[in-house]
């Protein structure tokens, strides 16, 4: 693991996904850009000092000299966003997998550069966009593609936080901190964040693609480099019309991640705070409740659960579903030279281009006063 | 009454508003464009078969050539739009006060031309969107007023129905019909028939008023004229910012009016189809859910209910608070020449042209390709 | 109109229930034992002052004498308990069928009587149980009636309000003072006034009767002489099993009425507070959530709604179904001599029977500490 | 671990719970009482199969043989009910700390000689009851201790099912098979599976001692031995009075625990289905809603909780708190001849035996026909 020091949210987060299963084990890490902290915080983990690095580059070599029945088998990248590009061509340079916390890079082309290096790698890429990976989000995706709601016509996609309301960073605030500068946290604050989140869910669970954008970036807390707030309109290739709203500036809202999709026969209704339930709504019918864990569910919505209906699962499960996926793609992984290592169960080094050219994107049409602009086409 | 015949929808909510209280009696109508169709149904309504006039015109002259204590109060408009106007302009012409249905017209323009009627005459001028008459929305507004949110920043309001997700139109439904016909209708559907709903309640509730708007709407049904869904970047005087979504080809939705606003000290979420209950979220507290008819609550919204906490009022109530506080003003009126009968309590004529800028505007705005509008400023 | 004047609350819940159809018009009153009082009240609703009488033989008699065009078709009785059988009784030897609040009486052995007293004279009466009148409520009725969620087995039932948890009755609210004094509310409180609509909605909706009770009343606040408090479990001739709570100390709640109904195929659920919505649990597959004024309900919930999907309905509308139906069966009425003049929308003399059998035993296995007790069975 | 081979549902919620946190590391096992089956468990939990035993006996002796370093801190058993009491003895013996599954044995008498054994060897015991070790129960707990809804009156408790509302025990499913079986599951089926759990939450949150109980069970599915369906009515020692309900055969329901406990200055509910919301309604005020990770929330809801308000924590996150605590006791154990190890953060011995007499109480009062009886006193 490269960052998740003392005091970082995320990097905690991936550790809890990782052990949930008893099947992974950190093993190493460089936790901090402060060596001495960095080691501090290893320590804390029960990791071998020796295996406590000072920095990332001391890492990759460490482990690459180890026998294979020791080494790391992939690393996982948890620091601020400017540093998840040159960590994760650091690694793949020393033939680790990567894992890495979104957004890829800070940049579109960073973000094809890194598609070029694990072109000529072979190895594989997964990016850590956990809300994917809940088993009633891969049950949504499914029945819509196998026509559940007939043709999709409409997709609403709103995610708000209320935690940057206030002049946070400026407060102590570290992780407000670094995401507001843009030096750290690329070219936008709150897209970059979570509306990045927003647009692969839509994009994920419609299984339409966005072709061209519409958007207006607020920065409501004066003195802010970086947008806090912010809406697009979205237009989809085939044919169907979108709202992305992503807010951090919402005082009562804590991690309100909603997703609705409306197709000419039915609708679909997501909401993260209350992850276990899927609404379909099929036209002329009831409304009906999926249930995550019932019976009536898909296989691969199953296989992503682990307890019985009523027994709530949360975000660490689900965080963890994507470390258990991809650490099956590792362990599944055979060396085809020439070919990209895509990752077929968990986001990949694909979602990680459409999401940086999403927030370049949003950014220059808010910046051409809300003018309607094509998305890159990266393919 | 004008409109309301047998099959249209929103007389009977009208009749029902009015009786609710019995305060108000229904005592002649023209209710449909087909004379003999209007006094069939006056006569199901058990009206004096002489007082079903065969057109507006011939009841105007009639009533009020009645003596003062037997001739109506006051006429309400449920037709379809474009007649709005002109009934409303014959009505002033003949001395009787006027509760419109919305939009008040098929244009800005009309609605100013009413503004100076009503400048004229003196007489009073209601329009009825209910949704802000139900108690916890009046209750949401004064909270706001006083501050209970600190300074807004964001309004996000939606209005989905799913009710014309079909081409229902074309297979005998006469509200579609209309509804989408740019001679009766005006120059919108959705954003005319329900936008301008979701526009009243967020300039209301928030205190705010839209100044320029940046819109995208739809045609999603294909061989429609006009749109059906449409969402609009809104921004406010104060600095906040908002969205705006309207859609009725949302299926599975019913009736979703949902409003949220955000203060940097508070934000407040309210949903029409349970009207009961109002959010307040302050910051750094537990979420407060606030009931109607409970204790705590302004005068002004235990004014507009009826019955205890617990027991759920709806949208007829909403409509009969409009319809009580309008005849409060209409008993209460002393004509006073030369100003206008502006009613204080009940949306009035200056909301009637906001409503009539905001369908022009938002239609302008996608029109030039989502660009910025700046919405006409009529006072 | 019979009690309901001024202060009183379900007396105006009747008037607005009555007028909300504009079918029926209130014209006269004997509004309060107080004659002064009650023709203060009686002109305050614009009645003629001359039909606002001073007591109810006064009033039964000046009546009949009257035209039968102007004569008042029917007497609703609003007063409290103990006068609702004397009143009754004075109503039909008069000639006047009934209408009701319950509980009916303030014994079995009275409601026995006006058994008789109805066969004798053939008349029609209704009893205000309201939630038995919602359109979701109907539609679960009928839907379990043709099976759809198998055979009855478990029945659970709750009643809870709040706002007797306090001591109010010493501290000027008349309501709660009459209502827990035995000489006028009879030998319950808390079961005489909520927990006998809970039993009727029970029995209704699951089609089931209840033949065996074994209770607990408790009298929470100290000095009260009657319960405010407690619960019963329920055998049902099926063989299904049910528990019945209904408690007026409970603080927070407000009028939470709730049934859930669980069958060997299903399962279905409705909340008096969110009376639009109806779940339905089949085994085995999704919830479904039913809503009110869907084009797949019943023709008896759709009759029994005003206004489209959406639009929410409350108490009142569910209180002026049984107003209009009550009213329908009193203009259809033809005497037959010898047979009792039943309702089969409405709640009637049966429903009234059963209520105050179940209050009785109620109290009865109460005293005898829990002893399971057979409920009387009056037919 | 002892128990919770392949297709046992418990076993695999235990492991999960121990290794979210990295703190614990499942080091050996007997996992099923056909040896073979055991150990082919144990391997595809990659565990060393020289640890992988053939009964608990063996794994016990063999354990306490290994050096204190790498032998097992305590033991975890996972196994049907009626060998909870002999392993646990066993462990004892070897001088191995229990965490034991519910309900700790199939007798009171069992349960009274465990504490006998605890006092004797001054080893630890908890029980895994992880209702109770859910942020927000602690947090509900902490607040009624503090007054937060004045002094409790009324605990209403259920726990609803619907996995045995079919005679699935005949049609393969093993867990239905051993939990109406009185030989293993002791005497009560609903009441021992999930009516303990009811009442442990019940007498933990509400502070209050149940003192005298009347109930009545049912065996709904004909040809089962043991109640599938129950309630309760409780007395407390305060006076306050509750009522429990239990059942597994309320189709459509899937884990639903809901307590609410009211007060008379106020109440509490929580519902284990969305568990990161708890509702705390103050008399005369708006219901709060008080969310999980929130910054108002006291020191032990936020240390037992993992990550931000608004990310969904669930049942293995409180599992995991049970855990957790339990593994703090155990490596801050120092043994204290004479003295029983009491527990505090984890249910204990304490818990087992209250829970017993709840079972034995329920049963005794059902059998003899409702009859209020007294709760044995086994401190």
């Amino acid at each position: 693991m490269v960052g998740g020091g003392e005091g970082a949210f995320i990097g905690a987060v991936h550790r809890h996904a990782a052990s949930l299963d008893d099947q992974l084990e950190l093993v190493c890490g460089a936790f901090s850009s402060d060596a001495q902290r960095g080691r501090r915080s290893g320590v804390a983990l029960h990791l071998d000092p020796q295996r406590c690095y000072a920095d990332y580059d001391e890492m990759f070599r460490a482990e690459q000299a180890l026998d294979a029945s020791e080494r790391m088998e992939f690393v996982s990248i948890v620091t601020p966003n400017s540093l998840h590009f040159p960590i994760a061509c650091a690694a793949l340079e020393h033939d680790f997998h990567v894992l890495s916390d979104k957004p890829a890079t800070i940049s579109l082309s960073q973000a094809q550069d890194l598609y070029g290096e694990l072109e000529a790698t072979g190895l594989l890429y997964g990016l850590t966009h956990p809300y994917t990976s809940y088993p009633m989000v891969i049950e949504a995706r499914q029945r819509i593609a196998k026509g559940a709601i007939g043709k999709v016509r409409k997709v609403l996609v709103e995610y708000t936080q209320g935690w940057l309301a206030d002049a946070v960073e400026h407060k102590g605030n570290e992780q407000a901190r670094w995401r507001l500068d843009p030096a750290i946290a690329g070219p936008s604050g709150c897209m970059a964040d979570i509306g990045v989140h927003a647009f692969h869910l839509a994009e994920t669970v419609s299984g339409q693609r966005v072709t061209d954008i519409c958007a207006t970036l607020n920065r409501t807390v004066p003195g802010r480099k970086l947008d806090d707030d912010g809406s697009a309109f979205l237009q989809f290739d085939s044919g169907a019309h979108g709202v992305l709203t992503a807010s951090q500036i919402c005082v009562g809202e804590e991690n309100s991640l909603v997703l609705r999709i409306y197709g000419d026969a039915g609708s679909i209704a997501w909401n993260q705070q209350e992850p276990n339930s899927l609404w379909l709504k099929p036209a002329e019918q009831p409304a009906q409740q999926l249930r995550a864990a019932a019976a009536y569910l898909g296989a691969t919505a199953t296989n992503n659960t682990r307890v019985p209906a009523g027994h709530p699962e949360g975000y660490i499960e689900a965080f963890a579903n994507l470390y258990r996926n991809f650490a099956e793609h590792v362990r599944g992984f055979r060396p085809t030279p020439g070919s990209i290592g895509l990752t077929t169960t968990v986001p990949g080094i694909r979602d990680a281009m459409r999401g940086m050219a999403f927030i370049e994107t949003v950014v220059a049409s808010s910046q051409a006063g809300s003018q309607w602009q094509r998305i890159p086409d990266i393919d």
